[in-house]
């Protein structure tokens, strides 16, 4: 199930990078399960990865190389991803796999062994079926191709629980040239970014400085990716690239700096509502927005402990306004000296709860005319400041659990 | 839906203690929905509230009452509980028919209105229906008796999707007399309680000062009522009320507090299990315990998590040993410098986690077999320091869903 239609968007090509994938039979047969992303050696490259603590080998690979590379002052060429196995919980032979299919694709594409960054999606905890994944590399490596379908087959061999491939694209003028950002994203369950969302690959044209990518990244991811969640539950294996392939314009002063951040922003925000979108067994899309409060962390305390209520999720799944459960949530988050008299719960244009209590003027038939929509907002006032936040997740129906009590089956 | 079979305990009756029961209507006719217990004159109480921002109208009240009973030294005589209506997010209208219903009552005891403690369960932001609960005062109070089958009326009469009554009773000896504490609780979902869950009545016929009573409430809700979770969503109604009765011998030096201590933690440990074993949908009892943890806290911080996860949750559910996800879970557990490689994770007797992976020698069909029982313990060493927490809590299913997305309809 997912909420609406989202179709992939024709991604255009962007000078030096090129995609290519394959089907491999990492899990399961006849489904691309293998990419390779090209970047050109102009290109700087930026990435934030998952705090879980047990996170997973390629994403301690990744890290790695990542930072070799900018020891050495040259940009990562190669990203190398699998689906079907995450070769997360795997230990040193999970490391040694990990190192192994990155020196693989490097000797094949006669660049060095750092110069791959590995990622893995899929099961936790089985070892990475190497011979499968290095088969998969040859017939990989001759698709690659810049065009639009290049793109398209790379976001379709990033998924693993996901209904449908996810990608945005936006374009924007500097100084009078054209730049243009790609992303893919994927990810359906397992959904509470400490940073970024399952896996996210995102390319622009423009010439931008490391130390400003890295900047750019942080920011944008922590106003998308960061502001989701559909179960709580933070992946060992998060990571989103940002890319910059040096053969644009080149990103600088403060006016370029503005725009290229709100384009990047945009794609970022599109690529983690798909997410969202596409959650497991996700039938509603949910906006929760938090403002007036003391802190953005304490407006996004309270976002994500409604967003990450059951009883809320379940009466958003059954379309019921049962405005009790999101004021029993708002009450339960971790709010210091909260005066529940200044709080006010709208759902969207319709006003449930003002002075402790269900508001004047509330009728049933107003809630439910808005929760009949597959698209809500719940906006929570808390009357205590100016610091605001939006959490984007998803309800919880029966398919979340039959999703994720036959996942592994 | 619930975990094994566990019938209502016959619970002796207690020297001064009533109970009586009605159905008035409240929500459905021909359910068991008003219930009161009366105390003797020569009691002690003590009470322990929902931490919830908004909680609700007959917590507030029940506070105060129990306030002024201890400021002018005497003890409240009566609990009035409904069950169908949580009197919450009622602003103060809420209040009004809290007291009000303390006051009719009063009236028809002859007693003070602050002798008389309102609790309410049930839907939340809906108007108490004052005329139906008043109008269930007559039947209850005509039907008090000491009898055990009062108190299983009065256990009945306070469920709300819960699908059993549940009962405990311990006795022990104190000096040559017995002492017998018999409790009653209710709670099925909205369970993650920050004091102590839903509602739960303890009455023990032992002579104990208030201060003492205090203390030993406290300390075994704290290992009790406050270690388990359905849902993780703390009501807006939870209370915990101990009386003792003053009839009995009394509770005063050191080897009699323990002896008392212990054998109210086994009624309180009993209640709150109880309320696990027949959580919303539940089909599995799940004891997580958190060992060599830096501190109390710590432990009890990895065990939550752990048994918040949606995704262990319906792993247990499918009794599927997805071990991934526990790992997953206790990753992303709010712990400071956490050094995976010393974690042990441990399904019954079947190691599953060690130096960062999967232990060496697990086995799939050792983890089935373990998790094919109803009754599951899951054991986690953080390798860090000494201290532990235990954890209960129920697996997440289909019936979960249905039950929370038909609840109000």
């Amino acid at each position: 199930m997912a909420v609406g239609n989202t179709p992939f968007p024709a991604l255009p090509p962007l000078e030096g990078v090129r995609l290519g994938s394959a089907m491999a039979g990492i899990k399961k047969p006849n489904r691309r399960d293998v990419v390779v992303i090209e970047l050109p050696a102009t290109a700087t490259v930026s990435g934030v990865f998952t705090r879980n603590a047990f996170c997973a080998a390629p994403v301690l690979v990744a890290k790695q190389h990542l930072e070799q590379c900018r020891a050495e002052q040259r940009s990562p060429r190669f990203w190398l991803v699998n689906t079907g196995n995450a070769n997360a919980g795997t230990g040193d032979a999970g490391l040694r796999d990990a190192r192994a299919s990155c020196a693989e694709l490097a000797q094949r594409a006669g660049v060095a062994v750092e110069d791959v960054l590995p990622f893995s999606t899929g099961v936790i905890g089985e070892p990475l079926p190497m011979e499968r994944l290095l088969a998969g590399l040859s017939p990989a490596l001759e698709s690659m191709a810049s065009d639009s379908a290049a793109w398209e087959n790379a976001g379709q061999g990033i998924l693993t629980t996901d209904t449908r491939a996810k990608g945005a694209t936006v374009s924007l003028d500097v100084d009078g040239q054209q730049v243009t950002i790609n992303g893919i994203t994927k990810g359906s369950g397992m959904i509470k970014p400490n940073m970024a969302t399952m896996l996210g690959f995102v390319v622009t044209d423009a010439t931008i400085e490391a130390s400003l990518l890295d900047r750019l990244l942080r920011e944008t991811v922590d106003r998308s990716f960061n502001c989701i969640t559909v179960d709580s539950d933070t992946s060992t294996n998060d990571a989103c690239m940002l890319a910059a392939t040096g053969t644009g314009p080149r990103i600088v002063d403060d006016a370029q700096i503005t725009a290229f951040r709100e384009a990047l922003q945009q794609v970022m925000t599109e690529l983690a509502q798909a997410i969202i979108r596409d959650g497991e067994g996700a039938t509603k899309f949910i906006t929760l927005q938090v403002d007036d409060a003391r802190s953005r962390q304490e407006a996004l305390d309270v976002a994500f402990t409604v967003a990450h209520s059951p009883l809320v999720k379940t009466a958003l799944y059954a379309s019921d306004a049962n405005w009790g459960r999101i004021l029993a949530a708002v009450g339960r988050a971790p709010v210091d000296d909260f005066d529940v008299n200044r709080v006010v719960i709208e759902l969207g244009d319709v006003r449930l709860v003002e002075h402790g209590g269900r508001a004047d003027g509330y009728t049933e038939a107003a809630g439910s005319a808005v929760m009949a929509a597959s698209d809500i907002t719940i906006r929570i006032s808390l009357g205590r400041g100016d610091e605001s936040a939006t959490v984007w997740t998803s309800d919880l129906s029966h398919d979340y659990v039959s999703i994720n009590a036959d996942y592994r089956s």
